[in-house]
């Protein structure tokens, strides 16, 4: 590691040769691999662009030449040549380096990411910001040809093309997103990416335009109304260009020569310019080589097997996928839809199975909520599966196209709640509330398995409407023996009538079934409210809890606009007059794992008990 | 309008020579033109589109032949032809037609519309539920240049251009979305427009290629080459193609054997097919033609002069223009960005004013957002104005790209609360509930002008991060000569200390008022909290109401998730035992007046003075 060592800021980069670039990539590429064999992470799409980071770095060294990386799942090296090489292996733990660029972790991250397809939008205001201050600095935008799929990338192309001075857009050309990339677009970069040539054959027939003379008589008038036209063509010949890019490529991302040539000069033009670049996922590493999508985001695993270092249990993603091929067995109306999250959602099987029904969107999750809209106003039944922080792209799709035209839409939302490591970008925190506030909408959030199954059932032949179900990243919790998971609306548990009731919904019941033991130790009786159903709020569940002394309601999301909220406004109109204590979210939570947060949140059982044992005496 | 009065579906168009569609087209002019004048509504767009409908109900007869239509403002036609010409006077009106289609209104109107950009991926779900199911009839997007800016039509266009069956887009280019339309798009189609032969162009190339061997011996080979690049440019060189369309174009859209041809061709092929046509807005009136951005949206008018029926006073929109360039005259970091609605959010003068710190995206709210937090980010002061109900689409961007960010970006959120006559896609009734459960933000709701300028010096000025004003459509409500309007965050009214208090925020505190006198007449005395911070409510504020026998809280807005489960929730926790009553909106609100929803909503004084009556004796 002798010449990583020494790199503490891009200038340090200055001083190298080609070939010791070349070799610095290669023990970033080691460093990467290690690492990320002990953090868990993204490894595929970082070991992609290793030649890349350190290209741009080269001849971008100054901290005002600010690079924006779209989702941020591809700046390990950004972070290793930007003074964070020695910090790397806490990131993604508590109080460690975060998993994506973060302008509150380093003034080298001009702007925070984790959802796709932003950087083009935020670089241009942070170039617009910089002309209109007079400030010096390059501004770059990396994105992935699965970002450029979703819609903001677009908007932010089209604005940009009309920017009056420098300004570089890099399309990083892996010819995946996080699985197989899809549409339109992928199949045009496809045809792009087998025309190397492509940029010189453009060269090749303006010389033979400027030869037209030589071309026989008969044919001369012809000549000249088309050789307009083809100049047009070839002009406005790439969609990028069409947007008002300069468009160079495509180019070998691993070719260091070549990058450092064609980012000088890009440098140069005063005007947006994409440059293409083709990249391969996992590179250098085999088995993330063969299998990119496999290495997109990891856990720990083992450098000399490639296998996972702890095996996984059952999930509730694959839970989910497992129930929605066993209903479309029976039932052909059903349609599942993805973007761009097949294997994260546990849609593999479906979409095996069912292959006319099943439909990737690509990254473009409004699509895929009014595309399930109109699937559904003539007479399918589609389930959108998506992970809550992302469906917060389809908010106004949801009310518009789903809700408003009155339709059968379900909504299978894994990872809501906390994710964890991938901390605060990524966290389902929000569902909870953004559904609260939608007419019509019926919201379930399982705990346990067997109440998922039971609440997709529900969702497709029971509810009217657009349903919502809710579900957590990873395995089921802990499960009382006394306790049999219904998929009813809501149950109780505990004692009977105790004066203190808990109330929670999802995962958080668990806790709270530990906490109901140990406060049953110190003397405090109390009994649980379990939500299955968070909205509408069950009558009869609202009747449970009217005459306790004290309610504690825990809620593993928002607390502005929750379910908490709503719960106490209902019992408060119903004239509850006991003490209520709302314990939920109110700030956006970082990364560390889901336990940790849970105790920092105040969310777990220990803190369960501490704030009842607290409040409840006073 | 003999002719017009014989047409009650699209099978009456059958037996009509072209002569008589044209004269028929006339007919609908007029027909459009007399009934706006007395509705208001949409002029421009519908008067541009009335041959295009023709012709698309002529080619496509069929209740299964299914029309999308892109926002919906141009459906007029649509709406006439298929059944519905005798109810238009109706329209806008409570329980008369809407004015966009509604598919709970017509089997005519596959997919309720309102919001931009929706129209290509609700059609493509439409088809693909078609196609499985084995259904017959066409499917149709119409679209409009202006909402082509928008991620979510490009989206739409990716994932369609694979449709392995006929699927047709038209894409209606009138060089404007509602003011001038901006970005490479625009410039694109522009080009493309100026080349009514570029189709035949292409032709004529191939006819070229096709001779090659006449072109003389020493270029042979470089031909031989080249003519495969040619080839390949060709039939990818537009930015439709690239996504996966035939493309066919562009056509005068008020030709209309012209329009019956291409259709009928269009019908026949087994691909997806983009048809641009292009159109002019406001057609065969000459005030809308002249200036179809007046003509876009208007109030009732006078046929004979263009001028509306009513002088409008001043409006939030207006007083936010003229604020903002106050605030821009002395502070250059300044900088204002709208969604295609310059006019409509009253930003002409700024635009004029300071024309480098203006940016207008075009139909783009995602990209809007992440702009502005891109300019925040390095030290710009942006101010995004954007009527409530579309800001719905920057959901995501709103947590992810600026309050995540910790910068500060103003939101200026126009017609927030009920708007009226656009109906249920268009209240501004979720924005309170949104922006409710965002950390870190903080959100402003003014009744007055003076408020809304002390607001927007205390959003710029004072409050840190994240800060929204919101602010209703049109202009201040009545103000008792006793309460003076000071942007304090919250404020009472009435008598002091009484035992009912009245809680709202907005514009409803002029109802409240109105009620508060009523009450006092009616033996009740009650005091007002007039909330002008919504979100963090001031603890004071929840002081103020701690004691009160009965609190009754009015929410113009979801009350799922509102602001007033959030001061209920509060006040329970802090062991508030008397009397709560909330009353707030709880489903879509259909076309009607202003004042009509409020009356239906309960929000309006007589339905305050009713509430509190009946509940406060019980």
């Amino acid at each position: 590691m002798s010449m990583l060592e020494q790199i503490h800021s891009p200038a340090d980069l200055q001083g190298l040769s080609v070939q010791q670039l070349q070799a610095l990539c290669g023990e970033i590429r080691q460093r990467i691999i290690t690492t990320v064999s002990h953090t868990g992470g993204h490894l595929a799409s970082n070991l992609g662009t290793v030649e890349l980071t350190v290209a741009l770095r080269y001849v971008f060294p100054s901290v005002q030449d600010e690079i924006v990386w779209d989702v941020g799942h591809q700046a390990y090296t950004h972070k290793i040549l930007t003074g964070r090489n020695a910090a790397l292996p806490s990131m993604r733990s508590r109080g460690g380096l975060s998993g994506f660029p973060n302008r509150h972790e380093s003034p080298w991250d001009p702007f925070t990411v984790g959802h796709a397809s932003t950087s083009i939008s935020a670089a241009l205001g942070i170039a617009q910001a910089k002309l209109l201050k007079g400030e010096p600095g390059a501004v770059i935008a990396v994105i992935g040809d699965g970002a450029l799929t979703g819609g903001l990338a677009y908007e932010g192309l089209n604005n940009a093309g009309r920017f009056p001075k420098n300004f570089i857009v890099i399309l990083n050309d892996n010819s995946m997103s996080i699985s197989r990339n899809v549409g339109g677009i992928a199949r045009y970069l496809a045809q792009m990416r087998t025309k190397p040539s492509y940029r010189k054959a453009k060269t090749d027939i303006e010389s033979l335009l400027s030869h037209a003379p030589l071309v026989g008589a008969p044919l001369s008038k012809l000549v000249k109304n088309t050789k307009t036209a083809i100049r047009s063509i070839l002009y406005n010949s790439t969609l990028f260009e069409d947007m008002g890019f300069f468009y160079y490529g495509p180019f070998d991302g691993h070719d260091l020569p070549t990058l450092l040539e064609v980012l000088r000069n890009a440098r140069t033009i005063d005007h947006p310019v994409l440059l293409h670049v083709v990249t391969e996922k996992g590179r250098g590493y085999t088995y993330a080589e063969q299998n990119p999508g496999a290495f997109h985001g990891v856990s720990q695993f083992d450098i000399a097997t490639g296998e996972p270092a702890h095996k996984g249990g059952e999930t509730f993603s694959g839970m989910f996928g497992d129930c929605l091929c066993r209903f479309a067995e029976q039932d052909p109306g059903i349609c599942a839809i993805s973007a761009a999250m097949k294997t994260g959602t546990g849609l593999q099987k479906f979409s095996r199975a069912f292959p006319r029904r099943f439909f990737d969107t690509g990254i473009a999750e409004e699509h895929a909520v009014t595309f399930a809209g109109g699937l559904a106003s003539h007479g399918m039944r589609p389930v959108f599966a998506v992970y809550s922080t992302f469906l917060q792209r389809g908010y106004d799709q949801i009310i518009h196209d789903t809700a408003l035209q009155g339709v059968k839409v379900v909504f299978a939302v894994d990872r809501a709640g906390i994710v964890g490591e991938d901390g605060e970008t990524h966290q389902g925190v929000f569902d909870a509330a953004f559904f609260n506030a939608i007419p019509g909408v019926t919201v379930l959030s399982p705990c346990y398995f067997e109440e998922l199954y039971q609440d997709l059932r529900r969702a497709l032949y029971e509810l009217p409407g657009v349903v919502a179900v809710r579900y957590p990243r990873g395995g089921q919790p802990f499960c009382p023996a006394q306790f049999q998971p219904s998929g009813a609306d809501w149950a109780l548990y505990g004692e009977a009538g105790a004066p203190v009731l808990l109330i929670t919904y999802g995962r958080l019941f668990a806790q709270a079934c530990r906490a109901q033991e140990r406060l049953l130790h110190e003397g405090v009786r109390a009994e649980i409210l379990k939500l299955n159903q968070i909205k509408p709020l069950p009558a009869a569940a609202l009747d449970a809890a009217q005459n306790r002394q004290a309610v504690f309601f825990f809620e593993e999301g928002m607390r502005c606009g929750g379910v908490g909220e709503h719960f106490a406004a209902s019992l408060l109109e119903r004239g509850f007059h006991g003490k209520f204590f709302l314990q939920a979210i109110d700030r956006f939570v970082p990364h560390e794992t889901v336990a940790q947060a849970l105790a920092d949140l105040k969310l777990d059982s220990s803190a369960m008990v501490q704030i009842i044992k607290t409040e409840w005496g006073k």
